[in-house]
């Protein structure tokens, strides 16, 4: 019988153990827990709670049980419940009965806490460095292509002609803010709960002072309660996760689009798409459908934890046991999206001719045209009007703003001249000098304040 | 390299492989597989597009395949990328060139439809099965208990006496309602997709109509181009799981309410309930607790899918694949929870004793003085007003309605009677005689109708 | 002060009022209650509970209520509460005393029930009947295109040629499915509540099953607990309307892609698309964005109620009010946007001949290579890799499947013939002749089919 | 017809302009579009690009369109489209051509940015300041009741006794942390949008540092793409929100709880309270039911908003007008309920009596007997155990742990000496002396730092 069930009459049913053991997946936490327990013992020793040499036992008996589940040799079977009981109890095997004092003034309860705290503040700074690697492989395509220009679209309507590097700055942009999302997350998941006992604090002289010090925790929790109960910072982890993968899918859904015949802007290096198992020809943009898809799934662990938190009364109960599972799918999930992303950017062409031959179709210039008779005095709104109708009856006469003379130009208003002529693609994207604006100048401005960041 | 990169120039890169490899998870399907492929081969045979000896060593071989990987004996590595195409290879490891037949008029598209609805209407007739053994639990407790009262509660106030078996019953129609909806789901997965090809149809002369009998599908696809790209069916089974954990929500959080101190109307089993670590007094209803947790998990599965196929164009892409994770663990997830509800509340010990004590306080046969106010004439309103101004002044001198004297109740109207001191939370129950009312024979009448049901 | 508050000292604080009045959404409920309450009336005389002629003033009396509040005369001031309040008070200041008698073995618990049931088979029924219009202009739009051919996608590249009206027939299958899941949902909606009193049933002789007729529903429900605490058939709505939203994303993305300039497929009509404010050539397909936007909140409707019913104790809680505002927009925002699609799609142009020149780019043909291949005697994984090289070779050469000679295809495979430079669309097209296939042949079978179940 | 559509043939056709019309809700931000709409006409004058008097006319007439607007008297028809064009159109008829003119250098697309980004700001203020108060309230209520004990809870289980003040002040913890986040949402919602242009930036000599001086914006958006696509603020403000509403759920859950006539620790007021239109004993804590319920309510505004974003390509869709009514129900929504709960709250009647009955019954010192022989020098582990045996068998005699002798300890420890008949919960309460502990003197420092955040 399990060590802790000192007054029951009978072990819990093997559906029980089955349905309630998180040690098939917070055995993951086991690096945390034992350097946890490590600065407890210290603490403990310390504070004279315990003696020296029993610390020293207890984390040198810790340091064996860490390598052996490191090295695979620690079988963890569920009837231990959770990882924390495995360890203590393995710890019991190895230590004797001073492993029972490893859990003076401290309880599951602000233990897995400290776990899950600690995990947390490592997901976020690899989440950080995996936008950085992303955010470094948007630069690097942008550098690389700084002169190619392609329809940008609103609506998915040719709209205005755009740098491509000011493009790919959009997402800089996006993941830029998920960077700052988690840094504020990560100040809010650096918090040292240990010391808040089962839910009421601790009826010791702790030290909570130094055990966040040798942590490395920024502050320390202020009520107990709170302490036990609160998941606030896995849910802001997976808030930041699912906007940041919305990002993903967003830049997933403009590759698969880029990627297709009809736009044909990009093509996928061969290491980065996949065959069909039927049609030989196809060379599928799986990786980008991929990380499309998977947006479901981190949307789906942060609306699950918002629901398993949702009416809970203080202070812990088990529903937050579930928070495990979601914490580190989405984590995964999304560092391995920010890197296979990443590197399937670098490896793609892009293919400017195809992006050009984009632009000269269509009527994209056309607000060139009212904004160039706004500049010769009309208002925006006679000059919209007016382009409006001479778009019209160029679509109606089957040709192009490009193809038209000065004296068509001139049927709608009289204010053309012969610079009409001039207006072009490059000079549209020229003309949008102001800061935030397409004009190449701008835009290498924003690459390098970009190199600047990641650097 | 892959067999099936015959254009490509290069391997997929190891990440791609990682992100895009399904075998971790889909392995799960091999079995249906299998099976799908053995009735396709023979579907083949039967149209002369394979020699009948090219059908037999396909179904030999597959057979041999099952065996090894039900034994663990094959060993899947995820660049073998999904479990369609690691049977495939160790097919062909086994059988030689003929194996290279088994794709013909099949794609991977049709294949895994196939699969994931064969697993589908699998899951769906266990958790009927499972449901059945909840609801058995409910019967068997309710016919143990069939003359236990309890205050039925609106807002959680005492509003009414009930029968405990009446309360019980409620949870009854709850899962008989999931029980139809999952029943429903099934019709609608109950559809045969091979022969629909990559998306547009075979270019053979198939008998989808053999294949549909040998599986046993009551339906056949209608439209190729559909049937690879619905996974209606995922989402439907997930609407049904969600809607049926929402009711173990329910059924759960009133445990953990009736297990607690203050309520203690119920006592779990030492089996069923979980200790604490630190507090040695505990007994904590942590089954019902996470039950009552897991239900964002499927909640969110279901956001998931729902997420993943918004906004995608015909007809299959990737996105797809995110399906079977979220079916297969919402799927283990509901069954396991319906299993330990359904053996937790067989070992649950009610206490009529406490359920009577919290009937007498409070003013739970206000609404029967009200009703027989009403029975004397009063329209209902003035009734309710009339009680009101009682409770309101009983309350005041610290009295229950059951101390009062006809004296006294004849303060507020001269309606009351003798008999008015004889209502009682029994005559309450008796009175509620109406179809669907919790009146003794009403309650054993729908006790009845349950029996049949489940039997 | 309101009439129920009997025991209570103060009136309602004026933010608690505006918290929880329901008034300003479920007015919308007005001829739901009105029609039940009718039916009450009647049952209460039929039964003696009320003499024939109070049935009647109530009657008479409610019918004036409905002209009322139909005509905007009555001021539903949120003091009311709710509708069910509003109207009885209103009813009172009409009839008199005997007003107070309609609540007569009645509980707002199951009125709301009543009211919310009647409103929801409304609900289907007019989204069943939006739903088959939507069809119409699928059926409509396929039989007028019906030897248009263009590319089936998957993976957004290029596939397989199909035919158009197999395209759209697609989506008529979706459509159909959430036709027949609606029509499940409605047999769950079709339970009559009334009789279940606030929780316990009423201690009255009533005849539910005359209420039932009246009101022409063909269940009664079987127990009163969970009458008056189940909201399942909102929720089943709210998940058949995700599903049939998610149906309607899907084909708006395909119409926001094919009215790109690149794909260039469609055409939208002009009253049927939407200008810039800027850009004078711009043709916005806005109401498909929409469509697709408005995806998002019918999912948020869903997850909203799911967490509202999330682990709430029986019977009724407060928290079952949130149901009608999920429900009333979704329906709204459901049934506009299959009316707005439905009218969008018949006014669509489409464009042959880009779709004919989508079809000449790229590979299409390859998997007709690879199953002439299989036809002469290779394996399906043979032929495969020989058309992948074969593919491979002639993009590297810049050429086309069509442009290749006799003596090209045969350095590939001795098996090719003078017949493989026959290969066309149109023959791919006509050779998927099998049952859900994308031949002429199957598709106008199931153009009939589709024309048989809508009329 | 309206004045954009230039180059169209007909007119939107009416279920168009009723689908896609976001004047409906978007009226709602005429102050902020209006405050825009002169910051942007004097830096077109400042710029020269219309003339001071230009600017002043126009100026004066949207300060004449504000106030018809605020009054009522212009009516807001849906074919106007949107707040934005209404406003413009209204000018128009005030001012004449000049009107025209404001939409110089400016697109819907950034305009609509920025007025949601101005009401994003304003809304976060107020919520920051919704917090406030409601935290007042807890420490209002912390400081009244700061000698009251009640038992904490795990799993719901009575643990171990705390203050009422330190219980009060978990949720202090829980809303200063919905108060950090909002105030980081704010930093992101602070950046200056106009000058984007419809995607590409503008084709003018602006000014946008004056724009956002004016506007007072500490930041500037640096990328046109980015700054007309970017909804995430909205997701931002809705996932704090949607954390601070689940609090706010715990907290009503617990008022439920708390009302209950089993627990009865609180009182609410009548002013507070809710009856029942049939039971007329009932006080019905609505208030805190419609608080959890409508935690549904913005969790789904969330999902709706990040299912409208999955996916999207760059730059402007019009999915994204979806973002307003979710921004502005759930603001409205949370702003609501912090308000009611705060005054709910100051309104509550605590009951120490049943407190501390509650604290009687059960084993809830059992924790302190094992920290008891803790300090006396066993391990935890071994002390746990004993307690565990002790508390089995006290509960078989049916008695209390206060009940017993110290001859009865002693039968399980001989490490018990005659303080152990000195437990108590007060000296439980006084023992958890730690940072974050519920030791009074623990909690009135936590209440003096809280005074001082708030103040």
């Amino acid at each position: 019988m399990n060590q802790i069930r000192g007054r029951f009459q009978k072990d819990a049913a093997e559906t029980v153990i089955n349905y309630t053991s998180s040690l098939p997946f917070d055995w993951r936490l086991y690096h945390f827990d034992i350097r946890g327990s490590i600065v407890h013992a210290r603490m403990l020793a310390k504070q004279n709670l315990i003696s020296t040499s029993e610390a020293q036992a207890l984390e040198e008996g810790l340091k064996k049980v860490e390598v052996e589940i490191s090295e695979g040799r620690f079988v963890l079977k569920p009837e231990l419940e959770d990882i924390h009981m495995a360890i203590e109890q393995r710890l019991g095997e190895m230590v004797g009965v001073v492993a029972g004092k490893l859990h003076t003034a401290r309880s599951r309860n602000d233990q897995v806490a400290l776990d899950t705290r600690l995990f947390t503040r490592d997901a976020i700074r690899q989440i950080q460095t995996d936008i950085r690697k992303l955010q470094f492989s948007l630069i690097k395509q942008a550098t690389t292509n700084i002169n190619t220009l392609l329809p940008g679209y609103t609506h998915l309507q040719p709209a205005q002609p755009v740098l491509l590097a000011h493009h790919l700055l959009a997402y800089f942009e996006m993941f830029e803010r998920d960077y700052a999302r988690f840094e504020d997350a990560y100040q809010r998941a650096d918090v040292m709960p240990l010391g808040s006992g089962a839910l009421a604090g601790a009826a010791y002289d702790l030290d909570r002072e130094f055990v966040a010090n040798e942590l490395e925790f920024a502050h320390i929790s202020q009520n107990s309660l709170d302490a036990v109960s609160d998941r606030d910072f896995v849910i802001e982890y997976l808030s930041c996760a699912s906007q940041c993968m919305m990002h993903i899918s967003r830049l997933a859904e403009e590759l698969v689009l880029w990627s297709s015949a009809e736009f044909a802007f990009v093509e996928m290096d061969d290491s980065y798409a996949t065959p069909s198992s039927i049609m030989p020809q196809k060379k599928n943009p799986d990786v980008a459908e991929l990380g499309r898809g998977k947006t479901g799934r981190i949307y789906g662990h942060l609306m699950g934890m918002l629901t398993a938190m949702k009416g809970l009364p203080l202070s812990y109960n088990r529903d937050l046991q579930e928070d495990k599972e979601a914490l580190f799918d989405a984590h995964d999930t999304l560092s391995a999206s920010l890197n296979v992303f990443s590197e399937m950017l670098l490896t793609l062409s892009f293919k400017p001719q195809n992006m050009a031959r984009a632009l000269a179709q269509g009527f994209i210039l056309a607000t060139d045209v009212a904004d160039y008779l706004v500049k010769k005095g009309l208002s925006f709104r006679e000059a919209h009007a007016i382009t409006g109708r001479l778009v019209t009856k160029t679509i109606s006469k089957s040709k192009t703003l490009e193809s038209l003379t000065l004296a068509e130009y001139q049927e709608f208003s009289p204010l053309f001249g012969d610079d009409i002529l001039q207006i072009s693609a490059i000079r549209s994207v020229a003309s949008k000098d102001v800061l935030g604006g397409t004009a190449y100048q701008q835009v290498t401005k924003q690459l390098e304040k970009a190199h600047k960041i990641i650097s």
